[in-house]
C-alpha cells in the first residue's frame, strides 16, 4: 500500500524528460480537480506515480486514450468492510472495477469479535490488495456497557496504533454522552489523534444547537449521520466535514444533493458506511453516487472532487485524489462522463480492472485468516436456557421497522403457560434470543419481537451489532436451539431452520462476520437465504439485516443484548413485564 | 502564540450553554467560509477560542455588533519581516489593525546575518505579540556560493527546528538547480519537512513544462512567483498552491485576478512577500489585497477564503481561518464589506485594535534583541581598498532598472587614470562597492553602476540581499568611505553622505536590518532619507530598495557581491574588463 514519498533520482530525470517513463497515457481528457479544469494532455507514470503532464515525453509502454476522460480513483471516506461480508481481497475485486482505489475502513465489527487482532487483520491484509485501505481506529468497543464483546478496547490499546502508517485517525465517535460531558478518556483519545494531524470522525444523528456546538468544540471533525438538509447545513457551518452517505439501508445522497448544488462545499465527501454484497453487485460503490450526482446535474468537476479530492484533503492523504506529479497513479479511464462508464482502472500505475472486471485475484486473502476462524465461543445451550419466565398480561415487545435499523418499543398482551411466556406466530409474536458467544459465559438475553412474520421455524445470525453475539428469532424454542446449533456448526453466519431441519445457511467463518467467497457467489447465497426465510412466512425483504441490528444498544428504541432488554433512550436494562 | 488544543471541561460546559462564555459578539453577520454562507448569528468566545455559534447563550461580557460583518482574521502566507524593517512587535502594531492575525515568516535575512539565532529571535518574539507568527525555515543561506553570510545554514542546522511548534515548514526553495538535479541534501530537506506534514514553499519564477513537472515531482508545494495568468494556471494544474503576491515592488494580484475569477481556486492564497514601511502605512497589508479583489468583483466569501481559510488549509493550521467552535477567536468586525472597513480586531478573543489603531504596545520587543545588535563586523577600510584597477576602454556596468530587483548587464566606455577607473557622475557612472561585514575578512567587491543619477556624494546600506554585507554607490571614493564609516557608526542602516558630511541616516541597529521605531516614525525617516538622496541628484524614487538588491546573486542579470561581479545566468564571477 505504501510507496516512499521521496522521489528517486530516476523519477526526477523522467519528469525532466531525460529518460522514458514507465507508461504513457496519451491524449487523456484530464479531469483536473486542482485547477478545476478539463483539458487534453498526456499523463506520464513512473514508480507507481504520476510523474508529469504535458508534451514531449517518452515511455516504455504506451496507451492512447483517444480523448477519453481520466479521473483520480474514487475514495470511500467511511465504511465497514464487515458489512460487505467480504475479505479485503474479495472486496477489492468487487469495488476496484467500480473505480474505488482508496477506502477508510472502521473495522469495529472485527474489533468487537477479535480485539486488536481484528484491526491488525485489516492493516496487514491491506498490503496485498490494489487498494489504499486505510484504517480508522474503532473508538467505541463495546458500543455501550450493555453489550458484551470479546474484550473492551481501551484508549491504551488504541494509542500505539495511531502511529501505524495505515491508520488515518479515530473512527465514528459514537460515545456522544462521553464527548459532551468531556470525559477525560474520550477527550484524550481525540487529542492524541488530532496532535498527530489525523482525523476524528463523528457520529451525531439529529444533533443540533448547543449539543452540536459542544460536540464540535470537543474536537470532532466530520459526520456521516445527516438526514436532512438543515441538519447537514448546520454541521457544515459549525465546522464538521459533511460525509454524504449512500449505504444499503441508510441513504442520504438524494436528500443532500440540493445542498451540494447550493453550497458546492469543499468540505463534503462521499461515503457508503454499510454496503451489503447484493447491493455491491447490483448498484456498485462510490461510482453509483457519482452517477446519481451527475444525473442530478452537479458539475462533473465538483462531483469528482466529492468522490476523491475532498476526502483526500480531509484525511490528509496528500498523494491521493488528484492527477499531478507525485500523486499516486490511481486513475480511471472513463469513456462517457455523464454515464460515468469506467473502461479501465489503474492502481499505482498498474492496470487492475477493465470493463467492470478485476484483473487480479484474492489469493493473498487466506494468509493471516486462520486466527480469525473458529470464533464462536459459546457455552452449551439447552431448551431450558431459552425459556422466558413471565405471566399473562402486557409485556414489552421489540417492534421491527421495515428497512430501518431503529425499532419501536411496543407493549403487547402476551400469554404465559406454566410460568413461561409463549410465542404466538399467528400474531407475529416471536421469541428473540441473544446468546453470548465470545467468552463461554452462558449468558442469554431473551425477549419478544414483532414484525418478521415467520409462521414457523427460526432464523439466526452471528452478525449482531455491535458485539456480535448470536441472535435468533423464532416461532419455537426448539427451532431457535437448532438454529444456534447450526450457527456453531458452520462457524458463524446466517441460518434458516424449521422443524429441526436446516433449510439454508450462509457460512461466515471469518470472525463469524465474513465469507471467503467472491461477491457474486455470496450475493447469490444471500438471496437464496432470504427466499428460504420468505418461504417460512417472513415478510421482510432483508430479515437478516434487521435481525443483526436488534442487539445494537445505541440505536433507538428497544433492543436486546445478552444482558437483557435495553431501553436505549434511558441507556439501561428494563424488565420485560 | 500557542493555546492548548484540548478543550477544558469548562469550555465544553459553555458550549452546552451551562455556563456563561467570556464574551458574546451578538448579532454578527458571520462570513462563514466553511459553508460558504453569510448569515446573522451570535458568536460566543471562551478561553481565547470561538466556543459556539447560535442562540441561547450567556456571557460575562457583551458586545452588540448590530449586524456588522464578522470575518476570520487575515493570513499572510509568505513574507519577510525584515523587509518591513520593523521588530515583530512594531510589525504587529502596524498590521494587526489592518486585520492580519497570522503570518508565515521566512526570516532569511536574519538568518544570513545571525544564523540560527536570527530564526530563534522570531520564534521567541512570537510569544509576545497578538499575532500568530509562524516561521518557515529559510532553505537557502547563502542564496548562492557567491555570497558571504555570517555562516551557511546546513540541513543539519535546520532539521531539529522542524519539530518546533512555531515552525510550519520550509521556506521558498530557491535552489532550483539543486531540486531539479535531485541533490540528496535538498531532497532530504524536503522529505523531512513533508514527513512531518509541514509545507514546502517553492520559488520558481517563469518555470514551466518539463522543469516545472520535475520541480513539483520533487515535493514542492507552492509558489509565489507567478507573473502571468498562463504561468499561474500551469502551476495550479500541476499541483502547486498559488500564492498570489502583492508586495511593494513585485505585485501580481492585478494580473492574476482574472484567473481567480475564472477558476475560483481553493488552492490559492494571498501573500505580500516584501512590504516596506511606507507601503504598510499608506496601503496596508493583506486587507489591501482584499479590497482590490472585492473591487474587481470577486465574490466576498471567495475573497475572504483567499485571505484566510485557504492559507490555513495549505499550512495545516487547523484552528485558524474560520469562525467555528474550537477555532482561535481571531476575528474582524467589518462595517462596510465592499470597502472592507475594519472597525475592530480580536486576537485570541481579546480586542487588540480598533478603528485602525493598535490597543497594545511593543514593550516586549527589546527583550532578546541585545544579541542582535552590533552586527557590523567589518575590517578597517581605507581609500586604497576602494580603488578599482583597470584601463580606459569598455567595461561591464551594472544597469539599474527602475522599480525592479533585476539589473541589466551594460558595457560602457570607461576612463582610467594612473591604472584606476574613475567615476563619471556627469554620465551617471558611479562606483559600486560591497564590503564584507560579518567576519572581518576585509573582502571588498568593486564595480560600476548606472541609473542612480547621483551627481555627488554617496549612499550606503547594510541591507544588501541576501547576505547583507555593506553596499554603497557613490560619485567619489571619499564619500563611499565616509558612508561606510557612517553605517558602522549607527550599527547598520541607510546613509546619505556628501562632501564628507552625513546628510541623512536611518539606523537599523537590529541585525543591520531592522529599526526599533514604530512604523509611522520609520516611514517618515525613510522619506526624509529618499529626499536627501534626491537632493544629490538621485533620480530613483526608492534608491535604497534598488541598492539593496544589487548584491543578490540569484536574480538577473549582473550583480556585485563582496567576492566580485556576478554574471547571474552563468552563476559565476566575471572580470570587469
Amino acid at each position: 500500500m505504501s510507496i516512499s514519498m521521496m522521489p528517486s533520482p530516476r523519477f526526477l530525470r523522467i519528469a525532466r524528460g531525460e529518460e522514458p517513463a514507465d507508461l504513457a497515457l496519451r491524449d487523456a481528457r484530464v479531469i483536473n480537480v486542482l485547477s478545476g479544469e478539463i483539458y487534453r494532455s498526456d499523463v506520464m507514470i513512473a514508480d507507481g506515480r504520476v510523474v508529469a503532464l504535458g508534451d514531449g515525453y517518452e515511455a516504455r509502454e504506451e496507451r492512447d486514450l483517444g480523448g477519453r476522460y481520466l479521473t483520480p480513483g474514487l475514495i470511500d471516506g467511511h465504511m465497514h468492510l464487515e458489512s460487505t461480508m467480504l475479505t479485503l481481497g474479495q472486496f477489492a475485486r468487487a469495488v476496484v472495477p467500480h473505480g474505488t482505489t482508496t477506502v477508510l475502513l472502521d473495522p469495529h465489527e472485527f474489533a468487537n469479535v477479535l480485539g486488536l487482532a481484528g484491526i491488525y487483520y485489516v492493516l496487514d491484509a491491506a498490503r496485498g490488495v490494489p487498494l489504499n485501505a486505510y484504517v480508522m481506529l474503532s473508538s467505541c468497543v463495546p458500543a455501550s456497557p450493555l453489550e458484551s464483546p470479546r474484550q473492551p478496547l481501551q484508549a491504551g490499546d488504541l494509542l500505539p496504533l495511531l502511529d501505524h502508517p495505515g491508520v488515518r485517525g479515530l473512527a465514528e465517535m459514537m460515545d456522544v454522552p462521553g464527548v459532551l460531558r468531556g470525559d477525560f478518556d474520550v477527550l484524550a483519545k481525540i487529542e492524541a489523534t488530532r496532535r498527530r494531524g489525523l482525523a476524528v470522525d463523528g457520529h451525531a444523528p439529529g444533533m443540533d444547537g448547543h449539543a452540536l456546538n459542544a460536540y464540535v468544540a470537543a474536537g470532532i471533525g466530520s459526520d456521516h449521520e445527516n438526514t436532512t438538509v438543515e441538519e447537514a447545513r448546520e454541521k457544515l457551518r459549525l465546522g464538521l466535514w459533511l460525509m454524504v452517505r449512500d449505504g444499503s439501508t441508510t441513504r442520504n445522497l438524494g436528500t443532500l444533493l440540493p445542498l451540494l448544488a447550493e453550497l458546492r462545499p469543499s468540505r463534503a465527501l462521499f461515503v457508503t458506511d454499510d454496503r451489503d454484497p447484493v447491493d455491491l453487485t447490483t448498484r456498485g460503490h462510490i461510482d453509483a453516487m457519482v452517477r446519481r450526482a451527475l444525473e442530478y446535474g452537479l458539475d462533473p468537476i465538483e462531483v469528482i472532487r466529492l468522490a476523491s479530492y475532498n476526502a483526500a484533503q480531509y484525511f490528509g492523504l496528500r498523494d491521493c485524489g488528484a492527477i499531478a506529479p507525485g500523486y499516486r497513479a490511481d486513475l480511471l479511464v472513463v469513456s462517457d462522463l455523464r454515464a460515468f462508464t469506467i473502461d479501465a482502472v489503474y492502481k499505482d500505475g498498474r492496470l487492475v480492472a477493465e470493463h467492470g472486471g478485476p484483473l487480479f485475484d484474492a489469493s493473498h486473502d487466506l494468509a493471516g485468516l486462520e486466527g480469525m476462524m473458529g470464533t464462536i465461543h459459546s457455552a452449551p445451550l439447552t431448551l431450558e436456557n431459552l425459556r422466558l419466565p413471565g405471566h399473562t398480561g402486557p409485556a414489552l415487545v421489540v417492534g421491527v421497522e421495515v428497512g430501518q435499523v431503529t425499532t419501536r418499543r411496543l407493549v403487547e398482551e402476551v400469554t404465559a403457560r406454566d410460568g413461561y411466556i409463549v410465542t404466538e406466530p399467528a400474531r407475529d409474536l416471536l421469541k428473540l434470543a441473544v446468546v453470548e458467544r465470545h467468552n463461554h459465559t452462558g449468558r442469554v438475553g431473551l425477549g419478544l419481537v414483532k414484525g418478521f412474520g415467520l409462521r414457523r421455524g427460526a432464523i439466526a445470525s452471528s452478525v449482531a451489532h455491535d458485539a456480535h453475539n448470536l441472535v435468533a428469532a423464532g416461532a419455537s424454542d426448539e427451532d431457535i436451539l437448532a438454529a444456534i446449533a447450526a450457527l456453531r456448526e458452520i462457524g458463524g453466519g446466517f441460518v434458516v431452520v424449521a422443524g429441526g431441519a436446516v433449510l439454508a445457511t450462509v457460512a461466515l467463518p471469518i470472525a463469524g462476520l465474513v465469507s471467503p467467497l467472491p461477491v457474486e457467489e455470496l450475493a447469490a447465497r444471500l438471496q437464496a437465504l432470504d427466499e428460504a426465510a420468505a418461504a417460512l412466512g417472513c415478510t421482510l425483504e432483508h430479515p437478516f439485516m434487521t435481525l443483526s441490528f436488534l442487539s445494537l444498544s445505541v440505536i433507538p428504541a428497544l433492543k436486546l443484548t445478552d444482558r437483557g432488554l435495553v431501553d436505549v433512550a434511558a441507556a439501561r436494562l428494563v424488565p420485560l413485564q
